[in-house]
């Protein structure tokens, strides 16, 4: 169940590799992009991974672009044969590619000399597209009509993006309680649903897992209203105490934000 | 870049959640269903990741259940109101939902009384489904159509999978070898452009990393033909020694599989 910030940009993130598919690599990508995303108050709609096949990439571009405000693809912009993401971005807005001579300029001072055949490859770009600077490897994305595309190496992919970031129109960005109890969810479905309801701009998600062995409980709230939040977040608390549970708020992620977290709400 | 084999069956994943897109959770289902859809000779053609949304649930069923052989779906059959996976199949398919006497029996044989209010939400399935047992936590899932619809719990959803699996009609089971090396893609990129047309029924990608600092690369060769495979995968560690790299061939993943793989290629 999702409330909708009227202000919130949406976006859909596209993966681009067989290698996702076929579960020799997992992705890495996701997360990252949709806790970013959130961060800066755009919300992530829809993610698709799919094969590095040109007809495919180009009809989702084509059915996602006009969806969302922003598309993000990573993945497939390298210079091998079935690096292909450029080309087929090129087909789907069915416009020329070319030699990009700043992204030439790019890639031969980072390289520090002429670019060989195979490294010439990734300066090919569609014509008209903005490129993305890459600071880690010298080959940039681009930006073409409202699709962002970025490497698949998570470190290149993630310094491309923070070039972008500034760029986007967010809303406000989420914030979230977790309240974790070992209780299982048939235990607390009925008066969290009523919660729910009485707090109809907070999102309640409640999700099972397994530790130790155990079945236990993440009771997650999300909201763009901190005031909202902590009041739905301490009916929760006393609703787990008033069935016997012992709840326990915990911590979203071990990573480092950029931005610090006040002590109670997580930045989903 | 793949080459279809022609006796595989297809397949699409739909997970969902917003617990994914939002980063909260990262999805852990998603390499585990692939390496093993991959095994069974089932080519995994697209995944979508979606929010627990009930017109986005059904939209998206609509749109891949035609397309490809099997369609699995993993999250949102819980008992809390968030999950609503099974009301939104009903919708897709245009059927009624009903209290299935099966999934009840299992259920209360499980928790070893009668179902709470809450509990029984989940024994709601579409009329006509078949049930797929959950031999960890009682709820069971259920097939509508070509629609495997499974937990979001990892450990439940692979229960669940493997009680699918020999239902599935699969094609020969894809091979592959993977040649690492520290050169650069853009050192080898033209040869081995060369390579992939030469052995045409062998997929090869090339999927550049980071590791302790430096960019290297891993050729992942991937076939049903060991022949084949076989020969191309010599042709690329033929071609790295001859531009002085160091090739050594890499064991795809740590994680034992149930059938052992032979000496030097893996299941992908």
């Amino acid at each position: 169940m999702t409330t909708e910030t009227k202000t919130a940009s949406t976006a859909a993130i596209i993966i681009i590799g067989n290698e996702i598919l076929s579960g020799r690599t997992p992705d890495a990508n996701l997360a990252w992009l949709g806790h970013q995303l959130n961060l800066a108050g755009v919300r992530l709609v829809e993610t698709r991974i799919i094969r590095d096949i040109e007809e495919e990439i180009i009809s989702t571009v084509q059915d996602l672009s006009p969806k969302y405000d922003y598309i993000f693809t990573t993945g497939g912009i390298g210079p091998t044969h079935d690096d292909i993401t450029a080309e087929s971005m090129a087909k789907a807005f069915d416009i020329e590619i070319e030699m990009n001579d700043e992204a030439v300029r790019q890639m031969e001072a980072y390289y520090g000399e002429k670019l060989t055949e195979a490294r010439s490859r990734m300066a090919r770009i569609p014509v008209g597209a903005t490129l993305i600077e890459n600071s880690v490897s010298g080959a940039p994305g681009f930006i073409i009509d409202n699709v962002h595309v970025m490497a698949g190496v998570p470190r290149i992919m993630q310094g491309m993006f923070k070039t972008i970031l500034p760029t986007l129109a967010g809303g406000l960005p989420m914030l979230s309680s977790t309240v974790a109890c070992s209780m299982q969810e048939s235990e607390i479905a009925l008066p969290l649903a009523e919660i729910q309801k009485e707090y109809p701009n907070v999102d309640i998600g409640s999700y099972p897992h397994f530790r130790g062995g155990l079945l236990g409980l993440s009771v997650v709230l999300r909201a763009t209203e901190e005031e909202a939040l902590a009041q739905a977040t301490k009916t929760v608390i006393e609703l787990i105490r008033s069935l016997g549970g012992e709840p326990r708020a915990i911590t979203l992620r071990d990573q480092e934000d950029e931005d610090p977290l006040p002590a109670t709400f997580h930045h989903v």
